[in-house]
């Protein structure tokens, strides 16, 4: 009896035993195993990416060195220099209000930011941080490309683009060439694979899932078909870069790149129901405050008076902060004398709404002063910044409107900064409105555009202009002057003693040379911007 | 006596009458005067931009109808469908740990965030924001151009650039044609005017300074000396934005684009002395608390064992908020629940140093928390964030890796957003990293690409990945598991009980439904990236 039971409980362990093997090999077997492939991140010198042309006229090859010409200076002298020079305009009329009348421009070197003893070091991280960040930002996509002449290959210049890892038809592929016994193209690539999608008769084809691959064929209508079937897969990941693809044939050749990136996602705001403008459903109002509890509380009686119920974010770094509230009001501690623009980085990064509407704290609104039109130009342009006008206690209403233009220098030294106060165009449609790069401090704005320029926080104290040097190449940037903020007054009346706020508020806002120099206006300038120099008028 | 007196008086003032007239006529004449043309920068439709390939096979023209091809369907099915379909992965094993072993995919149609009864609103509503957006970022630079096959002019395809109302000749172009008895080229484009910055000998230039310009020549020679001379100036401002140039001879032409835009400003960051890594120059370690003093002042003191003068920089918006202070830190006091991605935007837009280091106010360095290899890692890749580890009580260590992608979908109905558990790669040089999209809330990144992507401050309660999502295309992302953080306790011992600030914090952590359904998850998703369904393991 003993012997049988132990010989079906044999069996039966044996039998579990058998099952679990069985079932281990076969979780191991579709198990998905995947071979993690490497990939190259690091940091290193990609090939010369011709970024910036050069303005010296072309040197005449063997052909044409003989054939005169003569310069045409007008058109000659409006091509950029091998370098900029830091310099303003001499001389003008020196008379009383020139400056006022014929506003002269001036030039300032922006190393003078460094004490003498720091400047070498400066140049030194500067130009090592500055090399890193051209590796970072190199990209197949600005280099130059010739198309060959007389070239048999027909192929797409530009346009092309696949998903990180994803797979594409290349379009526009043909080859028109004179007779020949075999026709063979080839193609190579460096971040992907070739393959085809559909095999055409008559065609042969070589390295199909791989960065080559050859396709052969006597008949010229098959290879063509064939080249309407080509297809590329990404396989090294990027999130944000392009292929070289050489494409080639006998005695011919071309290149073109695919790009290799993501969708760009829309970052869409919720605008409150259609009809006319819901101001408080679009529009925040932003500002930043420090010690003038008595002017900000001015500027939100007024804004109420207006607009009941639009949200006002308010970032305070004063010593000793009061509570501000309200409906409608949020109020944001800062340690004290965090800084300007990191007061007013903070109030933008709270902002949910479609549009920001920034305001100083000692603005007060008035009858002129009508956010919906600034919407109105928001909504109907491509803008994404318009600026309104500021009113003084005397009347004298500015824009402050600022063209920027850069002016690429020497690497070792850095470029040139040009602002002129001036504008590009009119609006059409909009008569009252301008395009410009630079406004007052009184605008509205597309939030996501805001917070994706940002106020640089190491700016502690005085700084205007920064945020719009940032945002070149980012914003749109427009003025109109029939939208009218009032300025509560600057004037010192010497009737009225200067508060104890006031005195501290001077005391910061016109403060003493800062310790670290990089976080001054000039010295940011020359190391985060890479600047040598500023002319301004 | 009289008589001569007035005279000569009379004599004076016409004299300084003259004078007068003559300086005003100077004035007038010197006065620098400029007719600003206008610009429309009006929202509206462009040329159909081609931005997305065709997953359709090309249809055969008349010659290649009859060739006979075979479908290779291990490649045709890798191209993109023609919309996306909101399903995850059916069957599977139906075990207990079976989702643990073998992660299932699920997927989520988003517009359940919102009621049936604002459905539709909100469909339209996005429609709106979405062709708005559409319009504001097309772009010549993504249109699909294919260069003819044996065409004899010569061209660049890509790489011309020009800064904003600035000159540039235009390199690469040349004729290379048959003989005949007389060349002609012309060019044409719509957001600047051609020229020529020297007349060569034997060569006719017509509509020099105009959109439309033809060069003429008997001599192929001269003409082509001519092409290396041709120059184009933007006239029509846009900060960033591609002229379409059209270049023609006889029986051909090709198309090219010139970009026209700023230079792109460096945001370059001071880092400390050279030698060894600084980490307080380098670093800013920024946090978010709502009512977890206690935890705060743990995580504080374990930072300080290690680095006891990085910035900390905290974001608080508890109900009644402690003080929070010691040197190197940074408490910011916010509305009372405003928010957590509000919290997280207000910190990072606070910081000053090259990299910010995010933690949770609950989690405690350890001596395997070295802030100096995860440092390493993004000084010597191009890397723009690289997570950590972060270690439970149980000694579970996460570093919850995500792969994102999004699958174009049809455009009333939106995209597809795929987010799975894994990596890309491994990254050369550092065996304990790897590529990724996404990863745990305990991460070292570059300050200035995180302050560009942002935490939106909609999202006020759960949220994570949203960050990544938002980042997609901007931020390159790694994962290192040899950089590990420890995670105060979360499991409820049950003889402790659970403290006031416990069961707020719970009440607002895992909150009933919002209010605003455009500012849930899911419903921000809908809106905000114009998403129809999200799937995920």
């Amino acid at each position: 009896m003993e012997f049988s039971r132990m010989r079906s409980l044999r069996k039966t362990v044996l039998l579990a035993i058998v099952a679990s093997v069985v079932l281990v090999v076969a979780l191991l077997h579709s198990w998905p195993t995947r071979a993690y492939t490497t990939v190259d991140v690091r940091q290193r010198p990609g090939p010369i990416v011709e970024r910036h042309l050069e303005e010296r006229l072309p040197e005449p090859d063997q052909r044409s060195a003989n054939i005169p010409y003569r310069l045409k200076e007008s058109v000659a002298g409006l091509l950029a220099r091998n370098g900029c020079v830091c310099e303003g305009e001499s001389g003008g009329v020196n008379l009383p209000f020139a400056q006022l009348l014929f506003p002269r421009v001036s030039a300032h070197p922006l190393h003078t930011a460094f004490d003498a003893s720091e400047l070498e070091e400066m140049k030194r991280r500067r130009a090592k941080e500055y090399q890193s960040f051209q590796m970072r930002s190199q990209t197949p996509v600005d280099m130059l490309i010739v198309a060959e002449a007389n070239n048999p290959l027909q192929y797409p210049t530009q346009g092309v683009e696949v998903r990180p890892l994803k797979t594409i038809l290349i379009p526009g592929l043909a080859l028109q060439d004179l007779p020949r016994e075999l026709y063979t193209v080839n193609f190579t690539s460096t971040l992907g694979v070739f393959n085809v999608a559909a095999e055409v008769e008559g065609v042969k084809v070589k390295g199909d899932g791989e960065m080559h691959m050859t396709l052969m064929s006597s008949l010229l209508p098959n290879l063509n078909r064939q080249l309407q079937f080509v297809s590329y897969t990404n396989t090294l990941f990027h999130p944000s870069t392009a292929d070289t693809v050489q494409f080639e044939t006998e005695g011919h050749q071309a290149m073109f790149i695919i790009k290799i990136r993501h969708r760009v996602t829309p970052k869409l705001y919720n605008t409150g129901p259609k009809g006319e403008y819901n101001i408080s459903a679009l529009v925040t109002i932003a500002t930043k405050t420090f010690l003038r509890y008595d002017k900000l509380q001015d500027l939100i009686d007024s804004v109420r008076r207006y607009y009941p119920t639009v949200t006002i974010v308010i970032a305070d770094d004063s010593e000793n902060p009061k509570t501000v509230s309200g409906p409608y009001i949020e109020h944001y501690i800062m340690p004290f004398g965090k800084g300007w623009f990191a007061g007013r980085n903070l109030a933008v990064s709270q902002v949910t709404t479609k549009y920001l509407l920034w305001v100083d704290d000692d603005f007060i609104f008035t009858a002129n002063t009508k956010l919906e039109k600034l919407v109105d130009v928001l909504e109907k342009t491509t803008l994404d910044l318009v600026g309104g006008a500021v009113r003084e206690a005397t009347g004298y209403t500015a824009t402050y409107r600022q063209t920027i233009s850069i002016e690429q220098g020497e690497e070792e030294e850095g470029d040139c900064l040009h602002m002129r106060r001036a504008f590009h165009h009119i609006i059409q449609g909009f008569p009252n409105c301008v395009v410009t790069d630079g406004v007052i401090n009184f605008f509205l704005a597309r939030t996501d555009k805001v917070q994706q320029v940002g106020f640089d926080p190491r700016l502690a104290r005085v700084a205007h202009l920064e945020f719009f040097i940032d945002g070149l190449g980012s914003l749109h940037v427009g003025s109109c002057d029939d939208v009218i903020v009032n300025h509560a007054t600057k004037i010192k009346l010497p009737w009225v003693s200067q508060s104890e706020s006031d005195k501290t508020y001077a005391k910061f806002r016109y403060p003493p040379a800062s310790s670290d120099a990089t976080h001054t206006k000039n010295g940011l300038l020359y190391f985060k911007n890479h600047f040598q120099c500023l002319t301004h008028n």
